[in-house]
């Protein structure tokens, strides 16, 4: 075998690839939206999904106070305002305003769907048995919505090498 | 809002696509392979990953066993292969033998790396709270590997319309 060592540091980078996603709450009518990249599937349906949102983050206290979200799901065109929204903080920043995204009301949560996004995965959380350990929250979609005049071809956003957010790739994904 | 409804039942379809990994396991000197999508990155050091490995799988009960496997990190050449591992059971397969190939000795774990992967990260189940409930294992990176020929351009398999692992499609991606 002609491998070498891999420092454990850069491990992330191996694993984390898209779908990126943008998690939009609101709490007290103040909404905000989040880049993440580390979520994972953990059931068909009804639909679970694993997220690590870090107790730093504005959304990580949203998300704690009104149990519920939106995942939004770009296609590359949003590139840019997905890294955007990775590099700064909705403690400081009106994103939606700033980014010119649209905030459309949600049929059963209270944070908001962007508009501009795909699709649109309406979630309560479940279970915050993991949260004080791990940031690990368990979510249950709800609704979820979908752009059907872009079901053929869409592109979503993979990352490449992580964590500024910068280097965002594309890649090609047919899921129907 | 132009968007419809879209069903929960295909909700997964949006949210998990790649890298697809081939977990590796030994028990009682029996190696198998099982190809995942279901996996989050948790912390970045030591790295943790989250995976969500139904008990209805034959890795199931090897990592409930032995608490140890290999997450390899396939490119696009094993695309065959990797559909290949994700369609029958090692209960009746040898899938390295099968599907040629190769296990290596770890390091640190009794579990096999498999040779043609571009990375294989030895890992041991360090909480398993969340099994019983949702098959969620989290798993510490101990050591990692990776192909020192292979880092100006790889090509990860990233899963489009999932669970017959059939469609798999390919992106470039450029961690490094």
């Amino acid at each position: 075998m002609s491998k070498e060592s891999f420092p454990l540091s850069k491990v992330y980078g191996l694993l984390e690839p898209g779908p990126v996603v943008l998690v939009s709450t609101a709490r007290e009518g103040r909404a905000n939206i989040m880049t993440m990249s580390w979520h994972t599937m953990m059931e068909f349906e009804p639909p679970l999904v694993g997220c690590v949102i870090s107790n730093g983050d504005f959304t990580f206290d949203s998300l704690k106070a009104s149990k519920e979200c939106v995942i939004n799901i770009p296609t590359v065109e949003l590139s840019k305002q997905v890294v955007d929204c990775g590099n700064c903080s909705g403690r400081t920043v009106d994103k939606f305003k700033e980014f010119g995204l649209t905030p459309v009301a949600a049929s059963c949560v209270d944070a908001p769907l962007i508009d501009e996004c795909y699709a649109n995965l309406e979630c309560r959380v479940v279970d915050e048995k993991m949260v004080a350990k791990y940031n690990l929250f368990i979510l249950e979609v709800v609704v979820a919505w979908i752009d059907p005049g872009r079901n053929i071809r869409r592109r979503f956003i993979i990352l490449a090498k992580a964590r500024s957010w910068l280097p965002v790739r594309r890649s090609i994904y047919l899921p129907r």
